[in-house]
Parts: C-alpha cells; sequence; structure tokens
C-alpha cells in the first residue's frame, strides 16, 4: 500500500485531503437523495399507503458514506402509532447506491431524471413494482444532484488535468466513473484513460460489460496493472514476506495475472501489462514476468511513475500509444444483453472467473423469475464479488480451479439499469476493523490534516 | 409564511437555493462527524468492549439531515455475529446533534477538539461515564469539521455581509448561530443583528442565558419580531382567516407579545417592537399595537423590509440605534449557572414561560440525580419546547395561565456544555407531513431549481 | 415469608407442589388460549388483512407463565415475506391476560364465549375496534377452557374444602377467584371466605368494586389481615430487624392498618382485623394493636393457624360470626359505574389511596377521550399498582400525605368488562431477581421435589 | 385424511379430545421447562453476565405450542434497561425443542437431569459452550417434567392399552414417542407396536438410526403404512382427483412404496406393506401393489381398521406374526456414529434419500468444523426434512433421481445427543394456512368439543 483514492508518492491528484474527505459533496448529495427517497416511502406508508406498498417486500434501502456494520440490518419505524410502520431495513454505503451509479451512469439531467423515476423501491401488496417517481420524489431527488451530476476537474502533481467524478466500487457495484466525465475528456484530450479498479474480474468486467455497452464507448486498448508483491501473495506468501524475493511464489502467482490477460483478451482488446515498480523487486523477478509476458505476445513495462512521476511511465505510454496506433482493437463485450440472466451470469463466471458452476440459493431463483415476469431481465448483470480473489472466496489465490461461484441474492438496479448479483459473502455494507483508519486521522490547531493515508 | 430559511422578498440572502440545499456542506460534515462516532462507538463494542460499555446505556445517537420519523426508534446490529451486538438506537435530525451545538460553541479547533472529546457517548456496565476520547474519535472527527468550523459569508441582495453558520433548531436545540461568526462579525461591523429564532422564550432565552454566558457576550439591545397575523392566531383566530381585520382577536393575542417584552426586560435588556408588516394589516391594529407598546414604555416600528428591502426598516434601524445610544443595557442570565438542576429548570419555567409548577415524568428524576452525583450539573440548561405556545403544548395560544410544564427527558451534552430537557411532545426527529415540501421541489433540463419554498 | 401460594404451616392447602405447579392446567390453558389469539391476529394480517387491522396499533399482546422481563418488549415478524409483518408486540405475565380475568369473571361457558368474542384485539386503520370474534377465534379458544372453567376442589390439612380457580394478580390485575368458584361455595356452605390480596387498597378495592358488582355478590363481613412485622416494616424498620420488638415503628406503621380499616367502612361493611401470630411478636406490639382497635370499634383477634391449623382461628371465627350475625352490613361499592373514567379513577386514588391528585401521563388523556367516543367507558376500573404502598411509589410506606397518582397508560378489557389504569412504575410482565427462587427447586430421582419455597 | 393424531374410524385411541388438547399436560410441561431455562439465560446476562454468554450466540430457542410464523424471528429485550439486553431470538415449535427429545430418550429422573445439564444454550465470548448447568437450570426444569416424564396410558376404542408419550415431529425433531413408554410397553406385552410417522424416510429412519440406538432397541419387523391414494398422488395425480381410478398413476407413485422397501431393508430388518383401504380403492390397483409386493419378495395387507377395527387387520396381524416368527430381523443402524459429521449426512442423504450429493450452504461448513474442534460430532444426525418428499424439496415426488440435499443449518442437541441438520426449506416454526384447524373448533354449552378434525 503506498496510497489512497488519490494515489500515492508523485503518482497522485490534489487536493488529496480534501479529494478524501468532503470533497465537493458529491458524495453527500447522493447520500441525502437516497435517503430522501426513503423518508418518502416510509412517510408514503404512513400517511396512509395509498400505493399498497408491502412492508415485507421494499428493496429500497437507506445508505451512509461509512462502514458502518450496526446498520447492514436494522428495524425501524418503532414506538408510538405516531412514529411509523414497523419494518426490516438496511444501510448500504453511499458507493453501493443505486443513485451513485445514475449518477455515473446519466448522461444529462434529463436522462438523470428518467433514470431517478425508474427505480423500483420495492412492490405493492400484489406484487407489482413501486416506482420512485409514483412517489413524486424526482424533482426533489434531482435539485439535490444538481451540481453533483457535474464532473469535478483536479490535477495531478504535474499539473495534468483529471476528472473525479463518481465512486461506486468495483467489488459492490458497478465501479466506474461518470459516463459525463469520460465524455467530457474524450472531448478534450487526445488520450483518455480511465481507471476501473479492484481487479480486471470486477472493474474491467464491469467497465466494458456495463459502462462501454450503455455510454457507446469503444476502448482502445487495457492497461492491466500488477505488481509483484501481489503476485507473490497470490503465490501463497504471507503479507510480511512480500519484500523477500520469491521467485517459486511468483510463478504460482503468475497465473493470476495469466487469466487477467486472457479475460481481456476475450473482450478483443490488446493489453499491455504495466507493473508498479517496488524498490525489494528482484531482477530475476522481473525478468520472469517479462519473459512470461513475452510468452504470452504481450508488451510489459515497469512503472516507477510513484518514484518518479511521468517520467516514470514513458516507457509504459509509449508502449500503450504504439498498440493503439495499431488499432487492432475489435471491442464486444462477453455476453448478449439480450440472453437469459442465468446465462449471462454463468458467462461471467466461466468465462471472467473460471468457474465451473453457478449454485442459486435459497430464494435466488424465485427472484430471478420474477424479474423475468416483469420483463426486466434484459439488462446488463452487475456482479457483487470480493476483490480478493477471481473467485468468490477471498481465500482462493491465484487462478483457481474448480470453483463454484453462489449466487445469495439478486435484485434490479432499474434506474441504473442493471440487475445486481451478489456472490459469496461480499457485503454492500462493509464493517470497521480491529484499529479503523480513523484512528489515525488528526487535525491540528491550523487545520492541517494528518494521517489520512 | 412569506420566505424559508434564507428570508423572502427583499429580505434574503443569497445564493437562496445553495443555501437551502447542500450550502458549504457544513451540515454534511456534521452528520458524518456525529455517525462516525456512533460507527466507532458500534466497532468498538463489536471487537471487545473494552470499555466495557453497556449496550442498554448508549446516550450517542446517529443522525441525518431529514424528516424522518420511521428512524425515531430503531434496532441495529441484526443479522449474524459479524454483524455486531443488536441494540436499539435512535436517529435525531442533525440539527439536533450535539455536534452541530458544538461546532456554534467552540471558538477555535482546540476549543473544537476538546469539546469533541469531552462528548459522553454513554455509560459502561458500572455506570461510569464513557467519553468520545477514549473511543479515539477525536482527531478524525475534527478533520471532517476542518472547514465547516469556518463561518460563511454571504450577501443579502443588497450585498450587505451575512454569516450563516450553523444552525441549531431553538424548539430542540441551542438555537444560536456560531460564536466565530458572531466574534468575526463584531470585529468586522459597527453593528452586528444576530438571530435567534423560534420565539423569545426559546431563541432569545437560549440566546441569552447558553450563547452570550459561555461566549462572554454582551448584547446592547433585542429587537422583538411580531406579525399582527401571528399575535391575532395567538388570540385564536384560524388560520385561513388571518387576513380580515379583527381587533379583538389582536388584543387578545397581545397577551403573548407583551410577556416576550416583560421577558426581555427580565434579562435588563432594552426591547424595540418590530412588525412585520403584511398588505392586509388594518389602519386600527397597528394603532392598537403602537398604543400598547407606549403604554409599556416600548419603542415600535413597522417593518416594511420584505416589499422594500433596507429602506424598509430605516425607522427600525433609527429607534435601534438611539436605544444601543442610551446605553441603558444590564444584561444578566436569568438563573446562576450553578444553581441545581431543576432550579434552573423551575426558574425558566416560572420566570420565562410563566409556568406554575414543573413536573418530572418517569426516570427523569433518577437521571438529574445521576448527573449531580456525576457533576455534571453546573451547566446551563437547553430546553427543548414546542415553538407554537409559551408551554408544551402546542395547543395554548396567548399567554397561558396556570400551566405546568412536563420534562420528559433529560441528558446532558457534555461537549456542548449544556443539559437538554425535553419538555412535553417535542421530538428530537421531525416527521415529514402528508404533502412534504419535497413534493414541489424541481430543476428542469438547465439545473435551475423550483419550489424551494 | 412463611409460605407460598398455597399457603404455609398448618394453614395449607393440598397437594402444594401441584399447585405450585401445574396443578390442573388452568393457567396452560390460559396461556395457549390467549397466544392463539394472537397467532390468528397476526395469520389473519399476513393473509391479506381483511379487516385493515393497524399493525401499529394492536393492544392484544402475547403471554406466558414466566417472570420474562426479555419478553416485555419485543419486535416480532421478522425475516422474510412469509414470516409475516414486523411490528412491536409484548408478552404478559398469564396472570395478567384478560383471559384469565374473563375465566374469573365468566358465569358459565356461554358467558365466556361471549366475553372471549368480546374482547378488543385492537384497531383498524380507520381507528375502530377489532373483535376477537371477527377473528373467528372464539370457538378454538373456548375448547381451549373448556375444563380450565370448572372451579378445583382441593383441601386444607385438615380436609376442610377450599376452591382454587384463577389467578388474577391484585397488583396488575383484578386479583379475585373465579365467580363460579365463590358461587358453587356459596351453594354449599354456611359461611364462605374469599381471599382477595395484596393489600387492601388493592385485594378488598377491587373484589368489591368489580368482581361484587358484576357477579352480584353482597359480603357480610370482612376479615382485615396484617402482621406485626409488616406493619412495623410500614412503620419504617429495615427487613432484617423486624424481628426486634419496636414499639414505635409499630405506632407509626399502624396508619397503615387504620387506613384500611377506614377504607373498609367505606363499603358499608364490618371489618375484623386478624393478626397472624409469630414468635417474636412482643407482648406490649400485642396490646398496643388491640387497642388502637379498642379505640377504632374493630374487633381484632391473634391468628394462629400456621402453627395450630384450624384452633389457631377459633377466636377469628367466633368474632367474625358475631359480626355476621349482628349484620349491619350495608354494601355499596365506592364508585358509581355509570360515572366518567376520570371520575372513577380519582374516587379510589382519592378515597382508597388518600392521594390528592391524579396526572394522566403523555397519551393517556387521548386513550380515554378515545374510550368515551366509543362508549367503552362505563365499566368498573381495574387499577394496577404496587402492593407495596398505597401510593404507587413502593418506597412510600405507611399512609403516605401529599400523594399523587400517576396514570401511565389505560386501556379497555372489553371481554372481562372493565377498564385497567397502569399507575406508576407497575409492569405486566415482572423480571427475575438475581437469584431466582428456580435456583433452590430440585427433584430427586423418586421424582419428590423440593425448595418450592 | 381420516383422522387426527389420534387415528380415525375405529382405529382410534380414546379421550380423543384430550389427546387433541391438553392431554396430561405434557406438552405444556416441555414449553415451560422450555421457556424457564430461556428466562433464566436472559436474566444471568441481565444480572451481571457472570458467564459470559455471547449475545450474538445463544442457541437456545423459546418455544411455544401453537403454529406462529410471527414469532419464527423476533428481537427480545426492548425497552429501558431494566428490561434487559436487546438480541434476536426465535420461538419454535414445542415438539421441535430439545427438552421434548430429551423427555422422549432419557430413561429415568436422573438421565433426564443429566441431559437437561448438558443442554448448551450457546456460547460465551470466547466462544466456549455454555451449557444449562452452569444457570443452574437443571432442577427447576426437571421439577416442572416430573410428570411429564411418566408415559400416559390410554386405549383404544376396543380397549387395547396404548401408551401415547411425547411427540417430537419427525420433519423437524426425531419423531419418536419415549424411550420410558417404549420399554414400559416391552415389559407388559408380548408384541408391541411403534409408530414412527412423516414417512419412512423421516420417521423409520430416525426411529432405527436414532431411538434404537440410543436405548438399545431391536425392533423385529417393519410395518410399512401407505395408502393407494398417497400412492397416487406421488405419482402426479392432484389432490382433487385421488379418488378415481389410476393405474398408471399408482404405477409410477410406487416408485416411492419401492424406494422405501429398499430402504427397510438396508436396516436388516423384515417388512410387511399395509395398505390402508379407502372404498374408492379399485380392484385393479389393489391387485396391483400386491403383484408388486410378491416380486419384491414382500408381504402385504389391506387393512381395515378404519372401517372395522381390529378385526380389519387380523390379516394384517398374522403375516406381521409370521414374519415376526421366522425371526430374520439382522438390524443395525445404517451409519457408524463415529464417522464423521458429513458422512453421516451423506449416507443418509445417499441411501435413504436417494441423493447424488450434499451442499452445505453458508456457514454450515464452519458450523461442522466447530462442532468438530469441541468433540461433539460423534452422535447421530437428526435430519429436518419436508415429510412431503423423499427430497428436501416437497414438490419432487415419487423416488425423485438426480438430487442434492441442501443443509442449511446445523447444531447441537448435546442434551438429546444428536446433531440437528436442516434440509430445504424446513421450519422449526410452522405458520397457519389462510384458514387455520382453529377456525372449525367450537364447544358448545354443555362443553361439548366439535370440529377438531
Amino acid at each position: 500500500m503506498k496510497g489512497g483514492a488519490a494515489g500515492g508518492g508523485y503518482a497522485q491528484v490534489v487536493p488529496m485531503d480534501e479529494i478524501n474527505l468532503h470533497f465537493t459533496g458529491d458524495f453527500h448529495a447522493i447520500t441525502s437523495a437516497n435517503n430522501l427517497l426513503a423518508a418518502l416511502i416510509d412517510n408514503h406508508i404512513q400517511q396512509g399507503n395509498e400505493l399498497n406498498i408491502d412492508t415485507r417486500n421494499i428493496t429500497w434501502k437507506r445508505c451512509v458514506d461509512m462502514n458502518d456494520r450496526a446498520l447492514r440490518n436494522i428495524v425501524i419505524g418503532l414506538g408510538a402509532k405516531t412514529d411509523g410502520f414497523v419494518r426490516e431495513d438496511h444501510f448500504i454505503i453511499t458507493v453501493a447506491s443505486e443513485i451513485m451509479a445514475i449518477l455515473c451512469l446519466a448522461t444529462d439531467m434529463a436522462d438523470l431524471k428518467e433514470r431517478l423515476g425508474n427505480i423500483i423501491i420495492g412492490y405493492n401488496i400484489q406484487g407489482a413494482p413501486v416506482y420512485a417517481k409514483e412517489l413524486n420524489a424526482v424533482g426533489s431527488m434531482a435539485a439535490l444532484l444538481k451540481d453533483a451530476i457535474k464532473p469535478n476537474l483536479v490535477q495531478t502533481l504535474e499539473h495534468s488535468p483529471a476528472f473525479i467524478h463518481g465512486g461506486p466500487f468495483a467489488n459492490i457495484a458497478h465501479g466506474c466513473n461518470s459516463v459525463t466525465a469520460t465524455k467530457a475528456a474524450l472531448k478534450m484530450a487526445d488520450y483518455v484513460i480511465t481507471e476501473a479498479g479492484f481487479g480486471a474480474d470486477l472493474g474491467a468486467e464491469k467497465f466494458l460489460d456495463i459502462k462501454c455497452r450503455v455510454a457507446g464507448l469503444k476502448p482502445s486498448a487495457v492497461v492491466l496493472v500488477a505488481t509483484i508483491r501481489a503476485l507473490k501473495y497470490n503465490g501463497g506468501v504471507a503479507k510480511d514476506n512480500l519484500n523477500t524475493p520469491n521467485l517459486e511464489a511468483l510463478k504460482a502467482g503468475s497465473a493470476n495475472l495469466l487469466k487477467h490477460i486472457e479475460n481481456i483478451k476475450k473482450y478483443g482488446l490488446p493489453v499491455v501489462v504495466a507493473i508498479n515498480a517496488f524498490v525489494h523487486d528482484s531482477k530475476e523477478e522481473v525478468e520472469y514476468l517479462e519473459n512470461l509476458c513475452k510468452e504470452q505476445g504481450v508488451e510489459i513495462s515497469m512503472s516507477e511513475v510513484w518514484a518518479k512521476g511521468g517520467e516514470g511511465a514513458i516507457d509504459l505510454a509509449n508502449k500503450l500509444i504504439d498498440i493503439i496506433d495499431k488499432d487492432e482493437a475489435k471491442f464486444a463485450p462477453i455476453y448478449d444483453v439480450n440472453s437469459s440472466i442465468k446465462e449471462k451470469i454463468e458467462t461471467i463466471a466461466r468465462e471472467i472467473y473460471g468457474a465451473n458452476a453457478v449454485n442459486y440459493i435459497g430464494t435466488v431463483n424465485t427472484k430471478i423469475k420474477k424479474l423475468e415476469e416483469m420483463g426486466l431481465d434484459k439488462m446488463p448483470i452487475c456482479m457483487a464479488k470480493t476483490q480478493y480473489s477471481l473467485s468468490d472466496d477471498p481465500k482462493k489465490l491465484g487462478a483457481p480451479k474448480d470453483i463454484d461461484i453462489s449466487i445469495r441474492d439478486i435484485y434490479v438496479n432499474n434506474g441504473a439499469g442493471f440487475i445486481v448479483a451478489l456472490t459469496g459473502d461480499i457485503m454492500t455494507m462493509p464493517g470497521l476493523p480491529k484499529k479503523p483508519a480513523a484512528f489515525n486521522i488528526d487535525v491540528n490547531d491550523d487545520g492541517v490534516i494528518t494521517g489520512l493515508f
């Protein structure tokens, strides 16, 4: 770990502390809009429930921009008759809110409002979907988002422009920044690089299958980022020992890198591997990777941006431009959006995760059938999966074989326009560790912050 | 109603829509800091509960900047062992958060941090208070508040400077803007006017007994604002009929005005009555009020700022300056902060509300005894009371006689430095009405908002 | 304490252990009937809620024959859609169930069924009462109670017949055994004595104002039972010191006895005081009480039934028969059942408890108004009050002066035919102490029980 | 359906209505003992929690003898500090209580008490099991059960003796009557027949693998009971059409009968098939079954006990006696109790249910590992499975092929001495249907009950 969400070393965007705290308030606006809708739902029920909303079947959840496991499963509306109807509810983290996804996928204010209105907040007693627009909630949510929808332009330490806009985590959401930011960048620059993090099985898959599909984007090439440390970890080395050269572990862990290279190629895209250099990387390790990529017919470049800034990536940039100039990209998503929900899930599981089979746990089969009956199945799939493994089990490292993927829950984000499938034990509300990062953060009497990472 | 929180007509601060939405994000920062502390509490318990916090006795509540009755009383931590300990919790509205009060009373970052650390989040199994500083929560909360602590300078439509900073509602909190804003203004201007709304029994009482006491402020005079409409309402006229001249009702309702005049005098302060003029005010009604004030030896002025801007208040301003020039203020709070909790509450109830007696409901007596035992009783009292009546019953208009005040709950805001006493049915989390204001709000495709009030 | 619910020493009914455990199963039958109704309510809601029952306003509670504080306030219906609607519920102890009261007041099976049908289980969304008969619950509840309705005949150690039938505790319910048992006894015996325990302010008041009124019983005389120990306790002596003679304390505590004598006289009934003798009673103490009663014109007798059985009460019996033979009883309840709810409550509070005033806390006033609007106010009042004091505060001993009674909740038991008013902190579900009685109970390999008291 | 739990027609035990209602109160005693333990757990926690019980990990559940889905998942301990610690809890139906199982497996009072003490009520914060004996709960629970442990002797309509004692349902519990009743019967009669209902895959499997193993019983033969109606239902006929002769459906459905015959033989036991005759059985259908059994080398007999009483089963009895006289039984349970938990589960699934594989859902693997670590794995398995199918899906009729069994939860009943594995959607608390049986039940003014079935 050499940085936070704003990068690290000379590879940073500024102002780092603002970006890591409230920034331009977009997340707050999203949180407010999300919770306004929730308040309007419960108020509607309390005021007579004209829409006959089934309190056992409300899928809209409140959100908070905080890791707060105690809010995962809650009961609300306790107290007197004036305190509302009692029901189960859940808080998710703001980055997992459908409003975050909508903000990132909306092309303009009109599109934003249409998507907000299309949100399915739950079902009525008869089982029919109830939409946010039926609750008169669209205008006020849009008002709260009127500034948040605008891309935020920041700069790197070297004054290159960068957009930071939206932040749906790729493990529990669709993982891409906003379509508006990407399109604005495409109008202004010769080359636009967008990040889609948390593993190419998550970030890249969703960028390519969801965002590019929805926004009509055609990427020219993929930079696949890795570190020797991480590959050794995938080869079975404990976190404490990653600084020790270990060629055997690197060889074992490289199966992970190869699987990601294979995956990117399946989308018809050329790929260049960027290895973020660390001081403890040994010569043998670097050479091993270089040869490995050569065998695959893939370019590789050691990136030293953390230590040297832009200069540290000139080789990478040149290799990338060469690839782009060759113009060999034949991009296509991995699945047909009009195939069945199970076909889509199973295609991702088989092709990208390398799984043998998909298990649908508990009531997931019933929920899929319900989505099909409602005609809400012809959408991309947004897989929620651990970022620590190609499988849905964070302990299975490398490129695990003979794995099954378990789908624990499934629901539609009708406003965002995709179906969310939760795998394994992935949670849409994380918890804090024994020593939360907050313990290190302080601000001195002059307002200078320390310990942000 | 001719305006919202930003004023109305020509008596407005701008940018009104920003001020009414996210503004500079201070409320979001307060909400985040409040809920970070809550998450740290529950995480501490989940991670082993070294401090032995009694989950039956946590007084810190989560908050949201939303009227959301369904969150008044909730149960959190449901689910598996990894989802935390189950306990009752409550959401309050952000303006009622102790962090809002702390932000408004803190003199600088060092003071803010000390106050944050002094927050009592609840009690351990042995009954001893647990402080926020024991949870390692101060630095990170302060970091979230580092910009929120700075006063926000806006301007009126006529470009006069105004600070808008902090917003603890006077019915459920201490009702005053920040000490830092007031002190900054005092350094820059000849005359500083600060608002303390929701009735002089609430706003003025807390401004004088809490904020002035804590910050060492010495006000020169009080402008008591009223409308003929409101006085007729206090005289028993239905809301629909307030436009019809009704001298009898005005006479009856003026008991309310007289009680407020009497109250201000008890603080040793000169008072000028400002009547916000409405077009339906009749000449007889205006004359009646002028005579009434003359009998009381009090200046009165018809204010037309809504219709005319600053020009509409020149008479008022002149009268106010005359009073200030006479320099007759002998300000003293109404109670001795070192008297007992009950003496302080009963002084306010008797002197300001005109009550005969105070009833302490349920466990309030026990809680007062506990505060005394902990030595946390020598603080000002922050009464939470309906703004619709001098009593704790919103239906008792005018200057009700033979009233009792009921104290339903009491707790210390140790960081803010006062004790909160909840009267009647007042709630720290409001609910939405049948037709929430949100129904009227919209934003068009160009981002222009309508319906904010 | 020299015994349990079955008596003690030679003053016992047998089989004591059966009576203290399951006995004839009446309590189990009542519990089952109570919880069957609850299950039918929630099932009705889950199956479509044709009656439009308001889940925020269900007054029927589940019950269990156990001191179990954790069940006082619960949330039910959590889980999936198939697990019902979530709502708040409460368990009460079986003796506080309305079904217990109904069983004790019903004259026969037809009356029982009518009363069961008249139970109000809560209110619909429009605010109208919902009756048990609307839920099709009467026949099955009655079937569960078909044997429980029959009086249980047991015998004392000396083979005198005794009925033990029903057991609504007098602190939280109406405190009398069944009408059927009393009427059966009256048909069979020359003299019938019925117990109405937990202080004459509770047991006698309810026996006379509720049971006698409803069943048309006319008592001939009252035996007021006391102990010197208890009177000294009421005079301020700690429980550990009650064996030491203390005439001053006895004098002080006798105010309690005098108040009870005064109360019984208010019902037009002659009274004889029975003092249960203890070995530590001193001669001076006994003489003091004898003189005190003489001054009041009231007979007194030292009862030694614990030590001697029936022989120990011959004097008491003779005095009682003398009084009965004089036939001076002019029994009338203390209040007119057709007066208002508040008049009835205040009459009891003033005349029996010696209170100055009654406070109606929170929403009690609204609830009383609602009962009046529904025409459900012309019923006797069943006060729920601590048995440890004439007031509603268990710590106020003797005959406390200048007391107020607080009514915390009020509701109708429409099947039983009375209105329940909860005072002070009285609970309809007790909790277990640090060392529950269960810790002492055991059964050996031959099935012989020990430690039942 | 021609009867209830007490039988039907001339094949009935009496008094039927008592047996179907409270009977001798055994279920009430079990319910009371179960809930006493629960109350002692929560009281222990409230009184200081000396044993450090983890409120997130209490496995003991309250119970009620009622189908009440709203109690499946609840939150208890809400309210003030005096109302206990808040936690999740669950009610199960009394027949699923471990105390029911213990009562049925205990050989005498000493064994009962030992088993009660061995109940694991949950785990402490360190993860170690907490036993009922540590809560001082054994004596009082045993006292409540002192009569319930005694077998209840009833008689058939023809005055044959029968024991009815205990009632753990075979779908959610171990499905056998008490060991004491069976042993008492064995001492008194030449032939003892015991019922083990809900399908031989449930009732017989558990009778043979749990009860016989634990009690050292050696059955001589098995009577496998079927009806032509049920076999046609298993062959795909709708419930409404079962009265119509349908040889094809019978042939298809007979796969179910054959599988049960095969299963019994796996235990080394001879089997005779008893077909309960219905008037609509056709001659062809009967003949088909007779031939089918002949092919299997198995005796079959048409039983007419419903219509004719004992006379209707003389043929069956003779065939059974013949089989017993041949003395060919070589009984052995189907699995070795010392094999691993998964081996035992998978043996039952494969051999008895005909399943290919077993899926362990969610945290079941972790729980199995935990049981092994605690050394609590060498016990028989009590499968909880739907009685409507050999599989865990009630819709899969006949003898379904290619099925997987899903284990949703697993826990030890350490007092009973077995491990419970929950399969599919089976619930330990049923819900009521739209028209509960209670709707038909009534009792007239003379106490005569109607509608019990």
